[in-house]
């Protein structure tokens, strides 16, 4: 099982933003952490991080027959992109979306999101703790199916 | 550490209600699971289901001196319960808050909780395994903190 | 065939409660009046009021193997209760749903009703006389079935 | 007693208009339905049918003097006709509304009628059998006066 | 003169829910006070606690005969429940609705209140003197009648 | 100057529908009291009044080369008639719009009007007055331009 | 008949002010106007301009036992002052309402009037005729009272 | 092939209404050109236009089982009726709907399209060719399904 | 301690205006209750009316160093005054908002206070009373800070 | 005449992603049709296809001085790019704006479009066979100004 | 040049009103700070403080014939005045507006201004600098155009 | 002090893009005025501009350890952006948003900016102007900070 872990904007500055918010862990702390998990449950990662809307679009569709499932923090862009929503409903494959913070506390605009309703689930609020509960949700879900 | 896992009104009939969208697993058995994780993750299992606001609000506050944590699916009073709300609150214990499904896919009322502004975080759309998500998410947390 | 008819909350007051919206019938009144009604339609029917949601709920649940269909007047949950929605679906029986009053000409939050997606069809405006024609309606539509 | 029965655009398609919604009876059966209700409850009908707004206002009107009750299915109206709901309004006749199909089930727009506030009540969801109650409805309604 | 005090959902806990918010006095301490400012107003209270909104609704229903005004705190139901209005409507017995927040100040949803339309007047924001000052104002309104 | 007076729907029904509302004068007498007027401000008037939104389409296009101006009550169509809108832009000829009772002070959906922005300007309020006051700020505007 | 003339904020600058919009007449213009047609109705006028709403309240209030009847064209205040519509209400005089402009072609906030709903009509859109508009209204129905 | 083209409220004006805006063509003209058009498609065309909502109602259900396809101008019904969406949807036969302005340029209620949701296809804003787009648009259609 | 009494526009007419609403109270006796209740309560009251937003705000900031606490009564400025609120603001006493009437149970305008999140807590709806429960609530707060 | 033609994100992917919606061809297939229309009515075509926003604002910048019109489907950037919708402004080129599916048919969100606005008109809903139609609209525009 | 200085409701607090917001400046460092600045930039400058909205109009008004601009701080009435809004147009004068704070940062309420639609510019959240930016720009306007 | 200046999409075409709305000044012009201004206050800058969202946002994150402060001018991206938002944020240096014309003038979706809550302030409508009010509002800052 191959896994696309793709990082939205902004995530490449985890561990020096608003640390008080997201935790000291950088991101690639979190995909260590991820790929330790990911050997455990038997799938290969590869990651992907952009600040470039049409750069996350174009490595969504560079999955499609490679990959096996996206694992996805669509960041800022959860809120204002449809290309990443139409993108991924493209590639039809399963996605999990995870957000570091609880979405759901903080302003209105980002309780709203484009990407779930093509989302198999999303999970948020529990720091990188979301990326690896997402990985676990992605890789039961792929194991099912196999 | 001791966890109290709450289950909302109508979820005593899984395995029979629309199993076409919840799938045939009824609450014994997800309890079942629960228990064995908790187990394996150092934690004391609770449970509680009733159809009644009331007398999940009264769980909630049970819990006040004997619990660590709470996981609850508030089901159909996640979009009407503000009591359920302030009780969570009151207590002010850890809450995760888990759904079967991905409530950001059906009705548009049911994208809206009342009870995510207090929990640590939301989980949602991957079936029975959302609980289990759920067990980690909170037995991490509370690790975390002890 | 058998009918479970449901009173929601304040219906026990009927006779009492502002008797100039209402009328002066009592629900026993009501009740008796369904009753020979439904003797006529070839109808056993079984009545339950309660002031509580959950108990309206748990109600709902268990006629799932003994009732043939359901005639309901949600009162105040109405506007405001997914739980008996869910109830309903969950249980797949044929619902009506009536109304005393004409819901369209009073206050515009009771215009709005969770049950209606849910039933086959609603009845508001006609008196205890809502009543007997959600019934003939139930009973034709079963008819019809049979 | 005599009942003035409306109805609205495109019910003269009744029985070719989309059947797997609406059934298979014309509006010639529905009529012959009503008419043998009514003899029945002592009624006289008269029945009236146009895609034209004005024309079933000019109807309405012409009721005046000679009918004691009308019986309307305003169709697609429902939503958009002020001037039919001060045209019923104009004539201070008991007015009944019905609907074929359960209209809190279809497009959010058709949940919204201008012609109940100024009807007894409404009823819909029942296919033809609509009619049916309605019908008598209005004739009990008409009968406590009496 | 006697007078119901209804206590609504999780004002059970208070004194021990979020102080910082709501202050040290426990439900038994503004009981306390409430019957010796009653004492000296001339009125006999009965008080009454509740998660439950069925529970809340029996209890206005059974003052029917026996009380003379209610002063209720409806918390988390002022914001929801249509049960309890149609109760205290009911009923037809004068009714202040009081509030230990200043309920302006807090989430916008807790603004609105179902109960005040039915109430004599709403008091809000001054602690467990909100209490007080509403058995003042429902004696003086009581006395002014007498 | 020749001016085409249009009374919308219902209006035939004055001096019968809801007299308290809208007093006890025809639309007969109306127009009598706006000939006499008319004769008075040297204006010939033409009369026509319908039920039917397009017959008033109709109406209005057909002054096109034969009328200086229009006096309008368009009564329930106000609210939801673009039709009426479009064709009085299209003549581009001047437009009174006149009512009978104060449309701010009835149902909210009666405020708002459709007609108004391709008119001079607007009176309601004053009863049969509203006509006379609708002819002569016509009539002022006709002989301000000659 | 004694009636009193309030004009609104910026009206002092009429025949400066846009007068592309509003035209040349000063206010000195418009009230000796409605002094001649006062004179041949039979009323005595008294006039009031004022830039400050409080001064508008406090000149309304003066008029309570020594005017019959008001003609207001509150300008900007329209849109925003309870405060005059309170004072209106308070004295309970006759009060027509005048716009030079037609309101509801302007910036949508000025199609909202607080006045018009404790005016007995409103006039809208015929310049300085409008003021002679409504002295005539107001004449009128003060005349079909005595 | 068989095409009904309908012209909706105002259309015969053209040439004549706010030629700035919708150049100088006629209706004739319009129909013209459609005709040579679709000899050169090989279709047949039938022309009609009314300013009537019944009147269209009443062409669309005559079209049945004679006509292959519509193109429509809806015009200003186009925003506010539903019984010709209801209608066409009744027919069940292709449908292209075309606009002569671009109608998200306009007013924003002449943005909203009651009858997009059962047509083909849109086309708006290119005058006359508007017409000959749809025409073609349909033309392939009924092609490409033959 | 000294308060302020502030009594917003149209006050002064207390007694006068609408009194089947309002009472038979004027303003003076209301003042002299408060003065009585003032005296047993330990308090020295001015009391300062106007009608004038402006001179509302300089009464307010005039307060500034010399009275500990404003009881006010905001009338018609409660709703569209953001001056009154930011002097009230700016101060930064203690405030206590009372009004007559049940704001809840008129027009849905006065339902929304500027007022009310500067302030203690609102008290409205018990006539001349509110101003008194007020005081007492003012006083209490200012004793348990003493 | 020289024509170029922007296919927004996600287009790449024609005949791959949800062929069931959009169909089989692929963008070169639609390249190539569009290649011999524009031959057929004498124009020369650019193409550019970008998942990215800037790409596509970079595309229509460059054309500045080398293009006579602009053919774009916007694809998800329609809902959501003021920067397209900006530069199309700032080129100031004859724009028609196509897309595959009904828009109007889809989610909520997909019919609003920033670029319709500033462009000649829309066409949505024929498939491959919408852009054929632009390009014709564009040519018939562009032919008529020279 | 001469520049009209125009502070709104409060101000006069400046260095008293919460100083953590905006400072410890008073209203009389300002204006001395904006002389300075005025001098060397070559405009004379008039200052002017009022709480009272009818005192700014009159300001406004007065400036009509002396003054070349107006540089103003409307703080609350920026929200609430459309007096204000309609004096600043009628003097057609260059208008420069200004915020201390930063009116996007703090209640939703304060991010509207109606004088802004009537003003060159808006400059906020610089504190005292904001009126310092607002001379400078101000005067580059008042030289460009001499 | 060393500041970046960013602008944002289609500000490369200045001078060529709608010119009669933001005048001849190219975007090298306005940098050369910010440079001697800066050279003024002793500020270094660095220029940069992108079509790209994400290359902005790449751009706002490299100033993270070399840069003083920021001035943007979002441009289109200003009422889309969130990603832009919280680059800005996650940087947390003082930042100056400006823009060439006033976004209250506009289209109403520009007043609304994505960015103005994490910028110190707002200068808007004074063409170039705007940039070098902005410069000087973040050198004034900067300087009062050291």
């Amino acid at each position: 099982m191959k896994i696309l872990v793709i990082h939205g904007p902004n995530l490449n500055l985890l561990g020096v933003r608003e640390p008080e918010v997201y935790g000291k862990m950088t991101l690639a702390d979190i995909n260590a952490a991820l790929g330790s998990l990911g050997q455990q449950l038997g799938c290969t990662l590869e990651y992907f991080q952009s600040n470039s809307e049409g750069a996350i679009v174009d490595a969504i569709q560079s999955s499609l027959n490679s990959i096996n499932g996206i694992l996805i923090n669509p960041a800022a862009y959860t809120h204002t992109s449809v290309a990443i929503r139409d993108a991924l409903a493209a590639v039809a494959l399963p996605v999990v979306e995870v957000h570091l913070s609880n979405i759901h506390k903080r302003e209105e605009f980002r309780a709203k999101s484009h990407v779930a309703p093509v989302a198999l689930g999303q999970i948020s609020g529990f720091g990188p703790e979301s990326y690896l509960l997402g990985l676990r949700a992605l890789a039961t879900h792929l194991g099912s199916k196999s």
